[in-house]
């Protein structure tokens, strides 16, 4: 999913087509799904994506709330968003709430109170932002019928406990193991064990935090970790200085989560 | 304590003195702890408020940052925290976090780095903000010297899955039952069923947050669940409209609050 | 020149090349620069538009600072707006500073420091934020050299007094007759009766944000007052209600803008 | 008078009656006017320093919103003045509009209309805030009936040519020449030569901005301009270091401010 992890928002709609199609057929078989981000400024160019992706069959869409012209409301959020699940009917559509970058922080409790006979397609959110009580109230209300999938790595434990039915984000890529361990354990109710590998990852995003952490921070973090060349960032962003590097890897080093 | 359930800020520094009193004698024998606050935008009143309590038996005072002039860095914050300390060096000292409403929201974790060395008396911190990654790591390595009292009442079960030792709130003045379950079930590790009573408190509190819920709404809910009369607040707070409290209540009895 | 007036940013990249030949073609003869907006979240898609509009003779082109992924230094916005400059390497290149929109509100100033050495084309800015500070410095420094367009039209005296070389705005489709007389005082120095047409500008605009004043709002009124069917906005926006053009009209009527 | 200059807010209610009548007995026969700032969080407070500014014959009384609770709506801050102003029923009362450091952005002219009923001693407002919508909205509504004490030094330009009929601020107390030959210019209306004042004060708070500058650093500069010592800031502001205090110096000399 090209959402905050990579830079779709930094592509043309023909890269992220290319790109869409590249992660369907390496996905065959070896991913449970791929689902693909169709969120544009121009609701035209998003439903070209969506339709783009169910003809690739992509395994459902995710959209982010348009954010230069903003929704003033759950109504016109709604409107926005049936519009482009309307251009791929036949596959599921997921709303992907990312206020911290869209500015648009609208309750997704009240966005879901009778979303299904808007959109019928909807599956569900993910749902990357720290406000708990919002999320709470559709895990409460609704998680029997969505997916409810938690964004915000390092506050997933504290989402869990409310019950996420699921999580989604940019630093599993090297912390996964993590993750993983703390989401078996917090299956079986250990709570208690769980918070050993969340106090490892606040450890580790509290650190990077204080001095930026962003998507070409992430980007490398990613090739130190997994040795992949990724390239470097797309212009606004620039390179992950080498400083900032070192300091990373410390850090993954004395975190025992690079050896 | 005066916080942002009483309306201690709003009260001149000898009214202050007479509700400390007050509560201290009241509370003998009835409560096991009275903990004063003695935050004041003046370092000299504050100090004033602290040596006050001490001389009264008060179990521990308790201190915002000042917010007018705003502290413009840890060690800023810690110097003024510690001059208040100081005039009451034989009871415990708590910082109470507020950045909603103090405008400061350095990091607590950042705070607590060395700060016995700097505060003998210091004892904990009322931690009334969502930052539950600034939250985690405080009680992540320092749970085990210091209290570490969790306050955003509609977020608290997941602050506890980080390991919470305690809880201080507004509206445990009348959903205090709900929580004291869910603390319950929460200590013997059974977090499936206090999600269920968090979801209550969550929906409450969603539902009065839409339209406008501060001091004013709050103090009527706790007469309106209470019976015990307690004044319309102090200006600049205006009374809660009759068309407010009527909400308020259906509400409380449809979540079955209130019978 | 599509921008908040228009709605630019939420047409696809063909639409945004046909409506920029219309008007490179419409105004021929008839209006003195056809500076085309080409600022997209993609680079490769502002580059683009950058070499369609040197290709059809526009008579700039301007660009704001992507927004989804946001510069985070002088240096890394110098840096995009380089690439899009050196795509359309024979026409003036405008910086469009549009804070409220984009989030990013690195200072102008400082963008303008040896800006001519990296950007060759560089001409000016169209600045749209009330930070006159800022402006000031602007018009201070670089009067002489570079164009400094003023967009924010409830302050454009203000920016005016300190030197603004020229002005760009959304109301003055219906209101540029007010504006032009304000234009043509302060050019002799008149601020004192400049300030009577001033203040009718402060007065509309004041009254419509008090209920919400966006692109649709701005839309709806250059239909009341043009006669000229303009059609709906595109999704996210909505349609604004009739009730709020009635209440437009009517203030339109008792400030004499409209008969 | 004691606001964002001083450090008025940082006293004990009894060291601002002394500051207050020292101000008012020094005052006299050499300053035209004291005015003396009685707003606090609590009203009872604010009311005792209201009836001492007017048994020491103050010139007048100023006030700022609460801003630990904060009024809602003009209603309440309204209530709230007119319970301090009818404290000293005798003498002029100034709103003080400070929302960078109060939070409270309620739109002055909303408060002025029809204020005289409710306060009939209402005299004016000192306006410190870059919301020169607002602003020249109650320039034009309210300049022959009340006070309109501009607080901005580096707007003050942008707001005179709006109508401001004075100015109030910090940096006078060193740039106060530069301001002085800036009012005598635009009070015959030549706009175009106070710009070049303006134009140097605005230089030398965009300098000092750039590395922080608050009320520790203002103070630092007072000194360093009259060699008048004011000792350090209260807690919890820091002294401004050997190195700022250095970097300001060179500034105010390039300037030609300092000799």
């Amino acid at each position: 999913m090209n959402g905050t992890t990579g830079e779709g928002m930094s592509l043309s709609v023909e890269e992220r087509k290319l790109l869409a199609e590249e992660w369907i057929s390496q996905g065959e078989g070896k991913l449970d799904q791929v689902i693909i981000h169709v969120g544009s400024l121009c609701i035209k160019e998003s439903q070209q994506l969506a339709k783009h992706a169910a003809a690739y069959n992509a395994s459902g869409i995710a959209v982010i709330s348009p954010f230069f012209f903003k929704p003033q409301s759950i109504e016109a959020l709604t409107e926005f968003l049936k519009e482009v699940a309307s251009a791929a009917p036949s596959i599921p559509f997921y709303y992907y709430h990312l206020p911290e970058f869209t500015g648009v922080s609208l309750n997704v409790v009240e966005l879901l109170d009778g979303i299904e006979k808007r959109i019928p397609t909807f599956q569900g959110v993910k749902f990357t932002s720290s406000d708990l009580l919002d999320f709470g109230q559709c895990v409460h209300k609704y998680k029997d019928r969505f997916a409810l999938l938690y964004g915000k790595d390092e506050l997933l434990l504290s989402a869990m406990v409310l019950g996420a039915n699921g999580a989604v984000g940019s630093t599993y890529n090297y912390i996964g193991d993590l993750c993983n361990k703390m989401l078996t354990v917090t299956e079986r109710g250990d709570f208690n064990m769980a918070r050993e590998h969340q106090a490892l990852v606040q450890e580790f995003i509290g650190f990077v935090n204080r001095f930026g952490f962003g998507v070409a921070e992430n980007k490398a973090t990613m090739m130190l970790v997994s040795g992949i060349p990724l390239g470097p960032p797309r212009l606004p962003l620039l390179k992950c200085s080498e400083a900032k590097q070192a300091k990373i890897l410390a850090k993954l080093k004395i975190l025992g989560i690079l050896t």
